[in-house]
């Protein structure tokens, strides 16, 4: 047989143990803070009809970007690009008995086929926050601070990052009442702003300009204003703009003052229908978006379910991970096993395995290294490992039940018995 | 548009709250126990090349039971029906750099197309505990230990499962040397073993029949062995016999006596070398493997990595589920939100928000509801979301900051200032 390659998929990641702890450090302050405002977890398929996501994802991500296939059976299926589609059919397919406000969060793996780059992979596990029967602002007003909670429960400062805010309803009145502009141009320009990022300025205008013609410079103004009340006054009285307004009063009153007002904030997905916003990272070497989200109060449609409004966002762990690094707010992570137990030569095996079973019967997360290596390797293995202590067995401690325990970081050494070992690792 | 149903994939699961519940208890159950014994969570992708499987995962499963497709760059790609493949990928990777013994853990999303029936899905989260650097039997021994130890941590008594040894060394030498067959007829053999819990006893004999002929009977009182002690005599000196009446006595010293031998005991995976065991639940109504392994010393050759000798075991969530449900060990889990407070009417909007957001930062998980319902209705919908506790705040509250801290399960009251309640959730 041919030898196999031990190269994963492209653009895929394997976790080793030190990095699955930066993984679980990420998962677990996800969950922490979703935990805190009342949010429960739930969870659906990996693998989820294609129809699903042909309703509402966009046509670029189903056509293109969709890890598609038959299964055995001849059924068209889909490995998830994005989870709301899915919450949106467990909450239509319950929506009788679901008791509203819902507060949901999951932490779904995605997966998209695209050109892997730094921060963007085919796939990455994405943190998702959804309250669901809010008709007002205060559903947007408590996911946008729980996010910005959850940035600082990372350890970053508001100035590291900015959260940035727009309407759907908005544009929608921007590109019909004020500029005059049909649906179909509405629909590129939305398109058009949305990829704005990936293009170069030059490139955006070109293209802004072939749709908008004369009302270009209109609206490059427009999209360049940083601050609503800078808008125009016909602009700034629409519902929309008022309602963005009073969501930016309530924000800054809660001290959330990294906000701006940003027009070409679009979010990719045809659903959303109102505000919608995105969380910036402000270091330009990592200036891209960490987390976004927005209402979409029409999704239950798809489905004639009755119509539930809808807030949420995704914050996915790759782009996490990158903000935590340019940061340096990277925690220092040890292992999960706080000791291994060695013995000094194979006389010792017996002794050295009753401590551990004693050790982990007291609840100490405790490994055993039994093997016929040099002692002085099985002390630096631990280390390698990122385990904090190592207890050596030999003849005298077999007799005496007198344990050395070492800390590997410092190399400080303490004596005692068991119960010693058993309150100094508690 | 036509209407999208909301029936998900066959033979895959909606995790809603209440069921998430379950699912972390059986997570954190599995990741308390590995941890105990020094093991370290890994993960890789849920996607591999599916070359991965088809060295040693087994022909029936690749050819007829994988999720496969080429992606849009034409590769053959696979959904994990496995995670142990890319256990031995990622080691093999690493080989020189890993410091062994390596005791890893891990809980993949796994999937096959089968016909969906009771215990078994078509997709499962299995948990998965390998260690990778030990020859002997101490491997063995620690893994069936854990698995003990879980067992127990679940609520489980020993009479409640078994764990069943055999050892494909020492099949080998029943069939090889004992019965004199040829590697074709012990393979052909082995496969029907591994099928027998699948099949009618009619069924197994007449195929067994077909295969042995005239060494139909030896071979069947073989396999009807449940103490290797019965076995004859030159099969009990053989040494895969020895090793596993040693692995036997070491476990009973252990208080572990749930054990048996059975030969009919095989592992589906072609890549087990020696020992294998198995766990069953005991209840006549779910006789069923819960868990399963074995020793695999030879899996890195697929890479041409140096060898590394492996003992590992999978236990799947539906399964446990299961057990727990029949043995009555479902433990009685409540939201992870543990209070709701609720506005008496839109006048105290603000003041309940104010007390929500106290609460979060003393850091309680804290939902609110300040939508229009009735207060009736809304205490009502979080009783349904298995939340503890409620607070109503009314114009009262919202004045005297005096709160009634109502448990609804017993609908017992108390009343406090902030302080007060912070204490009691605390």
């Amino acid at each position: 047989m041919a030898s196999l390659s031990t190269q994963n998929y492209k653009g895929a990641r394997d976790f080793y143990p030190e990095d699955m702890r930066l993984q679980r450090h990420i998962f677990d302050t996800w969950a922490l803070i979703a935990q805190r405002y009342g949010y429960e977890e739930y969870d659906g398929p990996i693998l989820e009809f294609t129809d699903l996501y042909r309703a509402k994802t966009g046509q670029e991500i189903v056509e293109e970007q969709t890890y598609s296939f038959k299964d055995r059976g001849g059924r068209d299926v889909t490995i998830r690009p994005e989870i709301t589609p899915t919450l949106a059919r467990m909450v239509a397919a319950r929506s009788q008995e679901l008791a509203t406000p819902i507060r949901w969060y999951s932490t779904p793996n995605l997966w998209r086929y695209e050109r892997p780059q730094s921060g963007r992979l085919r796939e990455h596990w994405q943190f998702n926050v959804d309250i669901l029967g809010v008709e007002d602002i205060s559903a947007e007003l408590e996911v946008i601070t729980l996010l910005h909670d959850l940035m600082h429960e990372f350890g970053a400062d508001d100035d590291m990052f900015q959260i940035r805010l727009n309407s759907r309803e908005l544009m929608s009145y921007i590109f019909g009442e004020y500029l005059s502009m049909g649906v179909d141009v509405s629909h590129r320009l939305t398109k058009l702003l949305d990829r704005k990022g990936k293009m170069s300025d030059e490139a955006f205008i070109n293209q802004a300009d072939a749709i908008l013609g004369d009302k270009l410079n209109t609206f490059l103004d427009l999209i360049r204003t940083t601050k609503l009340r800078d808008l125009p006054n016909d602009l700034l009285e629409s519902e929309p703009a008022q309602d963005l307004a009073r969501l930016g009063k309530l924000l800054t009153a809660r001290d959330i003052n990294n906000i701006r007002f940003d027009l070409t904030i679009q979010r990719g997905f045809d659903y959303y229908t109102g505000i919608v916003f995105e969380v910036f990272d402000t270091n330009p070497d990592n200036s891209r978006s960490i987390a976004g989200g927005g209402r979409y109060d029409d999704l239950m449609s798809i489905f004639k379910a009755p119509r539930i409004p809808a807030v949420g966002f995704g914050m996915g762990d790759v782009i996490m991970a990158d903000f935590l690094k340019v940061h340096n707010l990277e925690p220092k992570l040890t292992s999960s096993t706080k000791v291994v137990v060695i013995s000094l030569d194979s006389d010792q095996i017996e002794a050295a395995d009753e401590l551990a079973t004693k050790l982990r019967q007291s609840g100490i997360n405790t490994a055993t290294d039994l093997t016929d290596k040099k002692v002085g390797n099985k002390v630096k293995a631990a280390d390698k490992k990122a385990i904090a202590y190592v207890i050596v067995v030999g003849d005298k401690e077999a007799i005496s039940k007198d344990y050395a325990l070492k800390h590997l970081a410092s190399g400080d050494e303490e004596r005692g018995d068991i119960d010693f070992i058993i309150e100094k690792l508690s």
